[in-house]
């Protein structure tokens, strides 16, 4: 029960004006830069960091990604990203998201994450994720 | 024969030190960037425009995106992004994208895009897209 | 007093992976995103938003900016940005901006904007901002 | 007179979707990348690059950018952009650059550089820019 409680983040992030087009929507884009920050905050509510890995010299790169557009968000919009851990194996580590606004969902995703090191060599998935999962 | 080539583009695109990460790789965001400007230049290259859709109340919108990354690009390196319009029924206009570094494919994604009007309401496909089909 | 209160607004921003480069740097051309979302807050702590001036057919531009970055941020620093309006004329629009990083000034930046129509057309600075000043 | 011409660059950037904003326009922080694209092909022209100068764990930092914008550009639309380097001393590197849209000045910008160490630490200016001076 609390363990899957802790598999799920949600954060609020606002629409920047420079991340709309001429359609006045939020470009397609910068949904995955918003999924990374997704990531960061689900690993810092363990109280663990990105940065941390990063400093070990382990680095989460995305292998497969896949989003599906409902509905678009505008400029200024509160937006809430529900981010879920939902597979880890020894390679590869699996994440849902769902962006809400109003709660109405506007897109959704799948990723597919792997570790490497600084020479680009896949090394096993860290602990930190693991341990959540 | 003709027809078929038609449906390809071939853009070279250099890697912005700005769209690179900590890793000195290019920032997975971004390709879903590229790939739009290689959809801009398969219109081009019928001598058709983007801009010119738009200006007559037509927008263009991503529905379905999916990317699979092989491998990184780097700062300064000349990517090679071929797009290929792959469908285009009533409704719905969908194109294959490779992005190539010294013939070395680096990734490869598909998308799924519809258009709208002013309002969100979703048109027809522009004429532009079946005369390239 | 209380006037002079609502000239300045303080936000938290969280320095995003995609914003950073190979030195492991916020890269400089996202500052100026940040000063942006400065500006957004600012309005909205009076209530306004620059959505209802856009949608009202008046923009705001930037016509002429500059900062001083004195040191990096770097990936999931918090940061504080305070944004002060400096000047209101009947044609321009000046700001003043700090950045900070755990009490550290990181940059410094000066920017005035104007107002246009749609047409690109110069119009008078919107009541909002003399209201504020 | 050759030592002047090699003091100039000249790189053609076309305005990409996701850059531009709800009033069409280029968003304003974009500029700033297309500067630092300028910066990398006058080094190239020189038979220098950036990312060797970055493989010996140097980095060029800007220390202070300016930037003054006339006229909108919108997307598609073919800039010219013009880098010019107009000083280099021991511990700085000056820029200077204009973007022209069909010969059209948009925007003018002048730049200072320094030269840091993966610690941050300041370091005389690579000799890449001073023999290019």
């Amino acid at each position: 029960m609390e363990k899957d409680v802790k598999k799920v983040a949600e954060v609020e992030i606002r629409v920047r004006y420079a991340e709309t087009d001429p359609m006045g929507y939020l470009h397609h884009s910068n949904y995955f830069t918003y999924f990374e920050i997704g990531r960061t905050e689900l690993l810092r509510q363990q109280g663990l960091s990105y940065r941390d890995i990063e400093s070990r010299g382990q680095f989460i790169v995305v292998v497969k990604i896949q989003c599906k557009f409902s509905r678009p968000a505008r400029y200024d919009d509160l937006l809430t990203l529900r981010t879920r851990l939902t597979r880890v194996t020894r390679a590869r580590i699996e994440h849902h998201y769902e962006i809400f606004c109003d709660d109405i969902l506007l897109a959704e995703s799948d990723s597919t994450l792997a570790c490497v090191d600084q020479n680009g060599e896949i090394q096993p998935v860290p602990e930190e994720f693991s341990s959540i999962f």
